[in-house]
């Protein structure tokens, strides 16, 4: 089963990288972005076949490991 | 209107960072994970209000900032 994990900072944590993109994208000459986020995505090739299972599992692994809960928040999606 | 780029390397390219994390899950007792890609998402708060203007104006970002694309393929969403 395959799972992918947004990672991206929480409303009000101040991005940096996100506006390193943002005056970049303006140096560029593109006009009219209000605002960039930037945050990670883990594709995992689980072994679990079974949706409750690979959700409990990728929701342990996201609070262990991936995401970092204080100022991140995260998005668990199973195909 | 919001878009979203999804950013992964390609099939092939090596990607230490998925390995590294890969390693680390099993180090934490995570078992049954074969494999892990990282990649990033980028989340564009736009002036543009219609999806076609939109979509070529991020196409055009992802082409000259947003992907490396020798060695990256990237996804949009509109929403």
């Amino acid at each position: 089963m395959k799972a992918t994990v947004t990672v991206m900072l929480k409303n009000g944590v101040l991005d940096p990288q996100g506006e390193a993109v943002r005056r970049a994208l303006g140096s560029l000459g593109f006009e009219g972005v209000n605002g960039v986020r930037q945050g990670k995505v883990i594709e995992l090739d689980l072994a679990a076949s079974d949706r409750p299972t690979a959700e409990t599992e990728v929701r342990a692994m996201c609070e262990k490991l991936l995401a970092n809960t204080v100022i991140e928040s995260y998005r668990i999606e199973l195909a």
